[in-house]
Formats: structure tokens, C-alpha cells, sequence
């Protein structure tokens, strides 16, 4: 492609705003590296580099709630993605919720607005 | 605030995803360290931290595109937020598009999808 991504602002990794393509709703925030961007147009899954755990993360790759690629776009200065998707599965959170960002803002406190749309322990076990 | 946003993991900063409320469209991602993120909570207008200008950057400060933030959210792991805003003034992005998200991969290529909201050299003049 004749515009290239910038991986240089944050050591390799740009942010990838993950939208589910039919709500609108922002889903989450990963991170890729220039193999985990490859990975993800290649799959159509969308994948990551996972900073703790330092490595490729096909999202779903164990409780199967992987993301179906709809479209990819970069931002004016190429240095993040956004990437619509269908969700598979109920949640894309691993703490049980649609999306991650179940958390708001009300008077200084961040207090949860979202109920649980499963449960986490059935789908991870004991990986939690 | 009980919870604690993680700015440790990029160095002081977190990424800040900025979603028009009404539309649901992602119009940019910013960087925000502590002092920004106090500063968007204290005055509701998005302030970041420009990375290339290492200072504090109320968005809008040069065009008048100010965004009044209408919902502030964190993630599972308080290391993102999205902040769904009201978007003052024709475009967010200072090449003169309503999102920076305007370009999107097809087949390989990132192509233009977006026709300008603006002419950027009558807002931003000699900034440019």
C-alpha cells in the first residue's frame, strides 16, 4: 500500500479503535504492531500485540468471540486505526460486558452503567 | 476518584477515542496525560497532550473546532477512554474532513472515502 502506517510514535504499536459495525458502539482499544495489522487484513479476524503478554493476540482466540473485519480506516496522520467489525459472541470484554468501556464518569466517581451481557467464568474458566 | 486511570503503560499517556454523540462516528484519537484529562473533566472541552509539541492542547484552540464533551468512559483495564462529544464547527480534522478516520484500505490501498467538511487553509491559514 503507498501510505504506510506509522508504528514509530509508540515503539512499534499504533492504537486500533475496535466500532462494531451495525451499532456503532465502540467496542475497545488494542494495540497492533506492524504483524498484528498484516495478520488482521490477511485473517479478516482482528489481532493484536498484547503488551503484557508480549506477543500476537487473535481477539477470541480463546473464548471464541473473535471479530469479524468489516472495514479498516486510518486517521490523518496515519498513526491509529479504526477498525469496524462484527462482534462474535456476546461480549467483547473479558470482564463480562458488550464493550469495554462499561465505566462513566458521574461527579468524579466512575461507576459501572452497563449490566453483564455474560458471564465470564463460563467462557474463560480459569484463565481469569 | 475511586479508580484510577493507568497512565503508566505509554509513558504518562493514554489514548482518548472521541466519538460524536449524536452520530456515533469516531472522529479522532488523542493522547492525554493526567493534567489533560483533569483539564477536559474541570472545563468539558477535549484537551490532549501533543506528543509533537509536548505541551498541553486544547482541540480547537487555533480553528474554533472545540469539542464539548458530553460523556466520558473508561475501559476494563482504565488504560483508554472515549469521550463522546458535541463537535463545534464543520470538521475535526485540521486537513479539513469531519473525522481524521477518512481514508480507508481497499484492496491493499488507503483510498479517500470522505470529501472535505472545510477549506483547512481559510481556518488554519499560515498554521499550516
Amino acid at each position: 500500500m503507498s501510505i504506510q502506517l506509522d508504528f514509530g510514535k509508540l515503539g512499534g504499536l499504533i492504537p486500533a479503535v475496535i466500532q462494531d459495525h451495525s451499532s456503532g458502539r465502540v467496542l475497545m482499544v488494542g494495540f497492533m504492531n506492524e504483524a498484528a495489522f498484516q495478520k488482521t487484513v490477511e485473517t479478516g479476524f482482528a489481532t493484536f500485540f498484547s503488551r503484557s503478554r508480549n506477543k500476537l493476540w487473535l481477539k477470541g482466540e480463546t473464548s471464541g468471540h473473535k471479530l469479524v473485519v468489516k472495514e479498516i480506516t486510518t486517521d490523518c496522520d496515519t498513526d491509529a486505526l479504526l477498525v469496524r467489525v462484527e462482534a462474535l459472541g456476546p461480549g467483547v470484554c473479558h470482564n463480562g460486558y458488550e464493550s469495554c468501556f462499561y465505566r462513566k464518569l458521574d461527579n468524579g466517581e466512575w461507576v459501572e452503567r452497563d449490566s453483564r451481557s455474560y458471564d465470564p467464568s463460563t467462557v474463560y474458566g480459569s484463565h481469569l
